[in-house]
């Protein structure tokens, strides 16, 4: 056998390792629709397990922290030095899919295992399977690692189960998380004990297929400013008696602003700017608007998502200035709740270099996209951990059953994440090329 | 007394008199907010009763026709010609206002008790007060004008109230009814047996106060095209993944839409076109909206009014046009529910010239209106009857109890109104010009 053919003899390995790891976890915690992998519940310590007994059979070292997250290594990494963390999720939302979370868990096990009995890379690899990321059972995303970093507010231990039946903590603590530690906000981490933190994840929108980019390098966790509810507040009349003139319609009000704002994001995006809007929520009173009626009243969601705190702030400011010239012009006035603020987090320009280096050596350019939705990996680059993140192309968004990750992209996105470790190692790794090709 | 002042004094007897009738009228169907006179209920039998005991008091003739609308007349009418009718309703909506429709008819009373001993005019003036003119309660408006003509589908005896107890065929039998006959739509009086009928109504629009005119001549009244609910449907998506290039975003789909046809409107109405458009309903799907997901659907109503068929016509056009366009544009897609139209109507030419000469001749312009509302003129007029409307100036708008006529408007209107009469009807009403003035 050629070391050509060697090669891609591994590579059929690794991937079809990599699809009985899915089917074995999908298998685990399927529900009537889709995957169910509750936070800090039965399915996401399914996953768990599932992940500590393939370590185990691949001769990796597990074990779990005090907050229930779990930790792989090698077994002679004799954790002295800060690690690159290959990590990310087992959670997932109520009837979501396979790959949300599993795919980064999955791909750090195969990058361990094809380092097992090489020579330890300096800084070592360890691997993280996180819990409770996703916000959808307790309304707050990623528990694991802000309570890792000593991050997660006291407070979140009240949150309410979505069922309105128990709380964060009780189902932390039955998990046999340390919830006292996680009370009096103890980090079992600081950022200064971890050298990088690297994450593969599928895509949650719809771009790469749309490009065809098998994977991508993410630039950087889009962060949002957000209003969950304004109302526009016109006067309501007759729809057939009242004339254009001495009208003050909530809806041509709220159409006219939403309309502007489109524009504007149209031509910024045509600048270069990286931006989204979303008005998610808009409606007009219920008790009260009728087909003859003009509307006096519109509540509307507003949600503005960037990587860049400049161009959230600036693009928020315009969108509170526009509200102000339509709310002149046509007699409404604009009432706002709180503005609720998400930083965006930038991904580690080494790393990002690494990535597209590593693209670029194997033949093939990689692209750049921004996460729209929320990481572990922004916690842990908030924290001033170096931070980097792959995505995978993926078929039909996330959160739903019918998210489709083939495993070859999944495959060609762990090689770039080799190639990419190559790079920034290079001290051991690239004397055991082919352990990593 | 000079002439002068005997005129002065008559107008101020005829303005308390009808501030009598309408406090009368008032605190017998008040209600815990405003004024209650439910189609074929209590309220308005009580406000029919009231009617006929001014009439008799004045020495009218009274008399209910077997669908109970009430007619009064002068004693020596011998009903023998076909008369101008000075009509209106006596119901109200619920919780609204004292004048909306009830000023119509103290108007007519007022003119026969000015005609009362004097020559007869030719045609002969005579009084309807009408049932049922609001849709508020059985969701169908003009319903005793239309029984009356025999234009009332038997199908409306059918409409339940909007509590959802009883039929509109079940009241209108406990108000004494003949119902059999309206089932089978038979007419208690051909269009021809009608010279003109006249309405004088308060305007529901703020326009006359605005404009600080306290009599208007009504050019027509506006028919409307209507769709109750169309949806757009686009493709949700999460908020932060999804680019705007491969978003169909319903919200900013709608919004682009009824922006374009404000414009429009805008446009045209520079262009001296009579039109209003209304987009009462308008909200994205509470079942699955959320802050965070791009509208995948939006569901809202759209109304165009015109005095003018093909106004109204084109309007719709244009609309379903940049539907098709947004659609195109956007990737989303409009289904329509079933387009409801009402035709326009149009007064006759005739006695708005009249009015507008009355105006000339006491040395104040009349302007023009056009009446968004619908009124039971319109019936009149689109059965054929040559109909006149003169609008009162009003407060606040209507079918709420903040509705304010100011008396004397409302004599300038009856006074409008006579001199209208004088003009259309010389031969008798010219030899008795002291009773008219």
């Amino acid at each position: 056998m050629s070391p050509r053919q060697e090669l891609i003899r591994q590579k059929l390995i690794r991937q079809e390792l990599a699809a009985a790891i899915f089917d074995e976890v999908g298998a685990l915690t399927r529900d009537e629709a889709g995957i169910t992998r509750e936070a800090y519940g039965e399915g996401e310590e399914r996953a768990m397990q599932a992940i500590e007994r393939r370590a185990a059979l691949l001769g990796l070292a597990a074990e779990r922290d005090r907050f229930q997250n779990l930790w792989l290594r090698l077994p002679e990494d004799s954790r002295a030095e800060p690690p690159v963390v290959i990590g990310s999720h087992l959670d997932s939302v109520p009837r979501g899919g396979n790959f949300d979370g599993l795919a980064g868990v999955v791909a750090g096990l195969l990058l361990l295992d094809a380092l097992r009995g090489q020579a330890m890379t300096a800084p070592p690899l360890r691997v993280l399977a996180l819990r409770g990321e996703e916000s959808a059972f307790y309304g707050k995303a990623c528990i694991g690692s802000l309570a890792l970093l000593g991050q997660l507010p006291a407070s979140a231990l009240s949150l309410h189960h979505r069922s309105g039946r128990g709380t964060l903590g009780e189902a932390m603590a039955r998990s046999g998380v340390d919830v006292d530690a996680v009370a009096r906000s103890e980090a079992l981490l600081a950022p200064a004990e971890i050298a990088a933190y690297l994450e593969l994840h599928i895509e949650q929108g719809p771009v790469m297929t749309a490009r065809d980019w098998p994977s991508a390098v993410v630039t950087g966790i889009r962060g949002n400013l957000r209003h969950n509810r304004i109302r526009c507040l016109g006067e309501a009349g007759h729809s057939g008696a009242v004339p254009r003139w001495l009208r003050k319609d909530a809806v041509l009000a709220v159409a006219e602003l939403l309309s502007r704002m489109d524009e504007h994001w149209r031509v910024l995006l045509q600048m270069g700017m990286d931006l989204v809007m979303t008005a998610g929520i808009c409606t007009t009173a219920p008790e009260s608007h009728a087909v003859s009626v003009i509307p006096g009243e519109v509540s509307f969601s507003f949600e503005v998502r960037s990587q860049d705190s400049a161009t959230l702030e600036r693009f928020y400011e315009l969108f509170r200035e526009e509200c102000r010239t339509v709310a002149t012009s046509r007699g409404v006035r604009f009432a706002f709740d709180a503005c609720l603020a998400s930083p965006p987090a930038v991904m580690d320009a080494g790393w990002i270099g690494c990535i597209e280096a590593a693209g670029h050596a194997r033949g093939t350019s990689v692209e750049q996209i921004a996460s729209g939705a929320g990481h572990d990996a922004a916690v842990f680059a908030n924290a001033g951990v170096p931070s980097g993140m792959i995505f995978v192309r993926n078929a039909n968004g996330s959160h739903n059953p019918d998210e489709a990750m083939a495993i070859g992209d999944f495959a060609d996105g762990v090689d770039l994440m080799l190639k990419a470790l190559r790079k920034a190692v290079p001290s051991k790794i690239s004397t055991c090329p082919h352990a990593l090709a």
